[in-house]
């Protein structure tokens, strides 16, 4: 353990841990939806501060993990998620409020919004494109059906979602009594706005470490999340690989696209790797178990 | 610490603690605002458990403590706080969105919200009695200024606010083509609520500890609060005086109306009490905490 | 959704939910190693009320899932964690330092331990019974090989622990001066005790929600966790299954001895399935994957 | 609100903030007691990145604060806490292990601990020094008196606790069976340790925000703190001091050196101010409490 007293060594002198890729879009606006938009403020570490933390806590345990790779696919495929909470990231986010309050689930974050108390709102919401305009779902009780609606029906949904929105507004700046509602005349600027729609847009400083923001996507960028805060999740993911790319590859390897199996459904599996056929009656699932078995094996990969 | 090894001891039956004061509300609903409500579910603990835990932690030393109420307002005295953290409290309630949005921002606590991409949102909004209408506040940029507006200002102002929530709920129900929204033709629930204004009613059972809670009422109790948020922070010290009076008490008096004093304010105060004038230049105050302190020594008490 | 607004129903009067079977245990001392407990003390929730939480997210949405344990499996099996939160319970445990040290750094959950700043720490240490004493895994670099020593080599362990236990606690009341260490010549607590080993018995009060507690349990009683911490962990799950028994079975079924495969390992299996013979070099994995997937697919079952 | 919307502005490119004063440190190995260390790892933003992350929140709401430097001054004054959340830092510390103890009892942090059953533990352990030995204080049952023991009584102290680390030290390589512990025939390292005392070191990364990192030495730089871990945060507090100078200096006159007063302890105060002799009778205060505030008002500043 010498290498890791300093005081025993020559006095170190370290720099900050530095990642090119990220520094290279630092400030830059990744557009997401029709307002919508995501920056990278800052970050602290890297891969190598994974290994880093991993060796302090393993000491020699880990000299024979032969690189630095095969120790975080190693960490992530065991869930020793702590090395991974030595990387944090901050963030500038524009998002719609039904957004963020998804968003903001996620507890283990730090979080500073703007706030329609002390100023004056943006005139800006959101209207889902054409595409993303769809029926819903007959199977999943909680998203979109499979097809968009046509064109015409997409336009005239659109044009309401922004009448509303406009009209909204229109009301939200009679009753601040002027555009910068100074004038003392209009209502206190926390109860003007409580008429504006869950589509107009918020901003928020967010700020979190790697394993929570890998929670997130795993959450987030999953078809059940919503078509809109998935847009988000999408944008994250390739921040992600511009800076961690050992651990993002990890992540979607053992996590985002892993597969799960209950006991019962792995034994089904081992039982027609031997050679025995099982039918439902016999794989001890329930109808819904076995309907998701067989969805994820005749997936087109 | 015999008493403490329940296996050198007889065997020891426990029922829990029970609070008869709450049990008599359990359920009920409190109302708050013009639609909304707070329940308590159910809870864990009493100002006993406060104890209990502290004399775990402090064993014998706590025994010269002469009662329990001495300790329970020792420990809020010098924040020693994991002691409170040992009572629990779930609540059912329901809020507008823009309240709701405040809300979580306390992250120490549990929450399953209603979900509107699941289920049909009732019309349910709310709208601001002509009491809590007034003009924005010229000195304090968050909140509401003194007076209220006239009754035919504040009658004109509700009907603006429930024109446009009207509006926008029959837009939903156009949105999701059916009041049930189940016939196909309609678009997604996740969708067709985005137009919603953050005055309309959610709810959720919420869940959390009495240290978080407290912490969350000298907050949201404080008269920078918004307004509405502060009509549930009002009912919820009631539910927690009932719940664990002698810390209800405690925390009056330490933490909702106690005054914490810079190091500098004090000493200004330590030589008013010694006969020594002290003005605005002699204090080393800025000036806006100079007249911060004097605020507090003029408030009527 | 009007049943869940309880000011249009008649007046509802709820009692705090109850189990039986944890009832009967309250305050019994659940044995654990040679000196160590675990009492349940008290707790909040039961299987229904995770069911009820879920109603409350997804309203309508959970009508059609026809049983509380078909709906509370699919929570478990689609991570919907956020209802086993709504469930909480208080436990008195007793364990050696060492254990509690592992047990600490799960942070979401509510501590209070015994201060020995403030009290005298009683003469009681652990030491392994002969089974538990095994030397070094030559796999696995965190823990015991599988075969035990021999009596007399184990014999000699215990005596060699037992003795230096003794004589740091002799050692303990020397420095504080007289057992009771009030006679004020001895020096204080907070020093005294620092030569006490690891193993020297500490207590505390728990308090942890049920999706916590199952992430502990899923980490603490896996066969990689120290022997010791496992002991308690065992008596966790007797007591969560106790407590609430559907979530503690589909706890099992989807998480303790569930499977995860990487994307890699699972199109293996799929091409298998296929009757495509697949080998190390074909199946795209690292070594250290391909033996564990073999691993899992040999195992006894 | 132009100026937040990067899309509309010339595309701006950001470089991570840095703190000279910080870098100059980087790595360094700050000593504490007689074998620990602090070394500052990496860090993310500077008393700017408060600012910045403020004027998110508040948007225009915080133009009218003068400088960088008042509007620190009023969010650390009005318990605006979430700024201060948008600075980390990350941390190498050895440290005792009873220390560790009271250390990570402070949850919001992220931690990499060196492991005793994947690596073998150093010879390393804390013998305090001579002025650090000292008697049980007769009024603070937490901690020590005021005088040290004479030279003499604290080189026994010191031999008897040496004596101690020494022995079970070699008793825990007599288990290991060899010192690297690789022959086979010792005992697995997880169960050879259990028998060193909490005096050992251990050594940890540890990454926190520094809203956190205040309240952690709000308590740990506090004279009830104990002895060992109050050397850590003094440390701590010039680390501090050089990354973010306003908001440590913003700490000290708001939070470490602040006083705090009940409603009814400020009411006496008040009385006293405008001529009235308060006595403990006409005081409404508990014995206690105002024994504490007169201890308040006569201490020397």
């Amino acid at each position: 353990m010498t290498s890791d007293n300093p005081r025993k060594d020559s006095p170190e002198r370290l720099a900050r841990v530095a990642v090119t890729e990220l520094d290279a879009v630092l400030g830059e606006a990744f557009p997401v939806l029709d307002h919508g938009f995501i920056r990278v403020i800052d970050y602290m570490g890297s891969d190598a501060s994974i290994v880093q933390a991993a060796r302090v806590s393993y000491g020699t345990g880990t000299r024979n993990v032969s690189t630095d790779a095969a120790l975080i696919r190693y960490l992530l495929r065991h869930s020793h998620t702590t090395p991974f909470e030595m990387c944090e990231i901050k963030l500038h986010v524009k998002l719609p409020i039904f957004v963020a309050r998804q968003w903001i689930r996620h507890r283990t974050a730090n979080v500073n919004e703007y706030s329609g108390r002390y100023s004056i709102i943006d005139n800006e919401y959101y209207v889902p494109s054409a595409e993303a305009i769809s029926t819903q779902s007959e199977t999943n009780r909680q998203g979109r059906g499979g097809e968009s609606l046509g064109e015409g029906t997409a336009s005239a949904v659109q044009a309401l979602i922004r009448a509303d929105a406009e009209r909204a507004y229109a009301n939200y700046e009679a009753l601040l009594g002027g555009k910068e509602g100074h004038d003392g005349s209009g209502i206190a600027r926390e109860l003007a706005r409580i008429g504006l729609g869950v589509n107009f847009y918020t901003q928020w400083y967010w700020k979190i470490d790697l394993h929570n923001l890998l929670h997130f996507l795993k959450l987030r960028a999953d078809p059940h999340a919503q078509h809109e805060i998935r847009q988000y999740a999408n944008v994250l993911l390739g921040i992600v690989q511009a800076w961690v790319p050992i651990a993002y590859q990890a992540f979607l390897d053992y996590q985002l696209n892993s597969v799960s199996l209950s006991s019962q459904a792995f034994a089904v599996l081992r039982q027609r790797l031997a050679g025995v056929e099982v039918d439902f009656e016999g794989s001890g699932l329930a109808r819904r178990e076995w309907d998701e078995l067989n969805a994820l094996l005749n997936k087109k990969s």
